[in-house]
């Protein structure tokens, strides 16, 4: 595949997200107003949002979640930017950062000046069991769900054949959810808003309440290796190695680089942007790596012209523990099969070599799936304007990456952001 | 909304369509690949696929048609072109004339060279009721299905709100389904490649055959004012002012200008291209033309640098009779309440001046709804390369046009294209 260069360049002038969680009285609709208003306010200088031209909505289903198709004209008529052109984009859980993707040519191709890009994803109106049909959709519906396979159960097969090849132990993958949590516990729009530690907290408090015996673990870890605390989904797999049903939207605003200024002081410049697909799980020979994200992060690097060393901070797609700590292979921040020993270590600690999902990642943060690749650029967007308060990381991030992906990887889309 | 310049030309150099009809044996993948081949046929010169970089899959519902999500990745896994970028693009039935916008736009940014924009829908998977259901969500499910809308009462109204206005009578709808099927019968791959007039004496043979009264029609148009022969749907539009539910899949190739020579002597190129949106039709003071059209027209002839006087053929959307009627108005071809006279008077017919549906349009062809937008791009390249066989107009076609909305209007999308 031949990656070229952009047209012209484009910058990252607002980015903004809803609370994440489950909100029952809102709809998708309300949630993307929320976001809007958000990336509103963080545009830094005078803004008419009138001079957005184009609405990129990424979205992955609606219609299973909602029974609403069509959905980007709605989004855009709830935030007044009718008639300007609306479209939605999807690709699985990749959906809003392949949205980011068409955003940038949509600038680039020199057709539109300001654009903005928004995911949405309203699961928590279905009951769990059809949540989780909805998003098996997402796989491969005549080869392998006839098989039994579910998503926990794809990520469980993929965490299998990493400890099977590489010798990673359950905690390893704990250690992500530890992390992510304890980044999410600093993020007041996470979904859990609060560390592993808290979790355990709250179980004995409840106990005590209900008046049960209150139950001891040595530490979060104890915790963690608990059946009943943290029973089992899909082994290895068990509940907090699984990102949570989220509602949530997000949006971001990009301008072509020659009127970033009119923005804003601080644009963020989105120098790199792969993509790249594959075939289902089940056609695959190797489960220890995403194909389709050694390829878009490629692709992102080369566009970019800069190499993993030069990226300070990392959001990465962590559906599933497993997911993250392939990601970081995939992306080159360790060699294959040293993902493991990089969190048990504490290498992607927001304050470690390489802070990997400062935002609490899709674990802690939430997953509102057609949301989630647009929600990580809007913490990129934060912690390089030096915005993000309690979790800002300790260092200068003039690099930084998002990695997004769809189904079991059939989809990958990579980010590459500089400050101006 | 400002309309700016592409940052290089985008050429079509290829285009292909899968027989439409209804295919019980046949899933949406083999569907594209049929398409793919018979694009892959239409390219004049020798061509690799695996220079195909990036896939846009145009798509309204394979999750509640046939319960798969994610269908981009499938789609390019099927003909090969795994590890493409792969995405899927969705704006109802405007879906794929969206998908053909972010392909020229992919070109146009310079991130890609070489792009291939399919459709595809496989809708009868569904017993006929589900159907309905399934594009009635492209309405506005929380404020227009409740009051028990579906897409024949949508444009029901808008045909009623137009006879009100400016006096228009049926018969002007029936002509629209006149002309379309005439030219549908010298479609090979229409669904109904078929005359009212060949519908008509199959009724009469299947009478024959079964030993009932042969029924006598004086006219086509007598066999259409017919209630049992052409039932009512919803007033006042009848079964033959409907376009079919369809199985089927369209590709086209697009390529920058400046390598389009390598593919073909005959490139097409696409010089025009506009996207608006409007609010779900409970909403709109006006039900007697489409404003999004409207502005996707002026858009793409703004872009072109051309008018619609300079327009020779075009393939408008024509799900339904009326919409055919309302989108030559939109577009210029006819001011506003002259459209239903032009019909009536033969302007639009294909030796006519303002020849409209060559291909027999959505009506005579068929619409799976997601294949439907370069559907029509794969009728103006066959016209304008004079390779339409008995349905090729009889005069140059140096530029021409195609008009593609989503649900009631809630998007349009319009294309303007130029032989090299």
């Amino acid at each position: 595949m031949t990656q070229r260069k952009l047209g012209r360049g484009v910058a990252m002038v607002g980015a903004g997200m809803s609370q994440f969680g489950v909100f029952p009285e809102k709809d998708t609709r309300d949630l993307f107003v929320e976001a809007f208003w958000a990336m509103r306010d963080s545009v830094d200088k005078d803004f008419d949002p009138h001079d957005i031209e184009a609405l990129y909505i990424g979205n992955y289903s609606s219609e299973l979640f909602e029974g609403q198709g069509h959905t980007a004209p709605i989004m855009a008529d709830w935030v007044g930017l009718t008639p300007i052109a609306a479209t939605r984009v999807e690709d699985a859980c990749a959906s809003s950062g392949v949205a980011l993707r068409q955003g940038i040519m949509a600038v680039a191709s020199g057709l539109h000046d300001v654009v903005l890009v928004g995911g949405i994803e309203k699961m928590n109106n279905l009951p769990i069991a059809e949540v989780t049909n909805a998003l098996a959709t997402a796989g491969d519906v005549l080869y392998e769900i006839p098989a039994g396979f579910t998503f926990p159960g794809f990520y469980a097969a993929m965490a299998t054949a990493y400890m099977d090849r590489y010798g990673a132990r359950p905690e390893a993958l704990m250690k992500v959810g530890l992390k992510n949590h304890s980044n999410g516990a600093l993020n007041p729009k996470a979904q859990f808003n609060m560390t592993i530690a808290d979790v355990m907290l709250r179980k004995q408090a409840s106990a005590e309440k209900k008046g049960r015996p209150i139950p001891h673990w040595d530490d979060e870890m104890a915790f963690l290796q608990d059946d009943r605390a943290n029973p089992m989904i899909a082994w290895p797999l068990r509940l907090f190695d699984c990102s949570p049903v989220t509602d949530g939207a997000t949006a971001v605003l990009l301008v072509s680089t020659d009127i970033a200024k009119n923005f804003t002081d601080d644009p963020i410049n989105i120098i790199g942007s792969g993509q790249a697909s594959d075939r289902a799980l089940h056609g695959r020979s190797d489960l220890t790596s995403i194909n389709a994200a050694k390829l878009a992060g490629q692709q992102a690097y080369d566009l970019a012209g800069v190499t993993v060393h030069d990226v300070k901070i990392a959001e990465v797609h962590d559906c599933f523990t497993i997911a993250e700590i392939i990601a970081t292979e995939d992306l080159g921040f360790f060699s294959p099969g040293q993902g493991h020993e990089a969190v048990e270590e504490g290498l992607t600690a927001r304050h470690g070599p390489h802070p990997i999902n400062t935002s609490g990642g899709l674990k802690s943060k939430g997953h509102p799936v057609g949301a989630s690749g647009t929600g990580q650029a809007v913490e990129i967007f934060t912690q390089m304007r030096g915005r993000a308060s309690k979790r800002q990381v300790d260092r200068d991030v003039d690099i930084a990456l998002t990695h997004n992906v769809g189904g079991t990887g059939q989809t990958a889309v990579v980010h590459i952001y500089q400050r101006d």
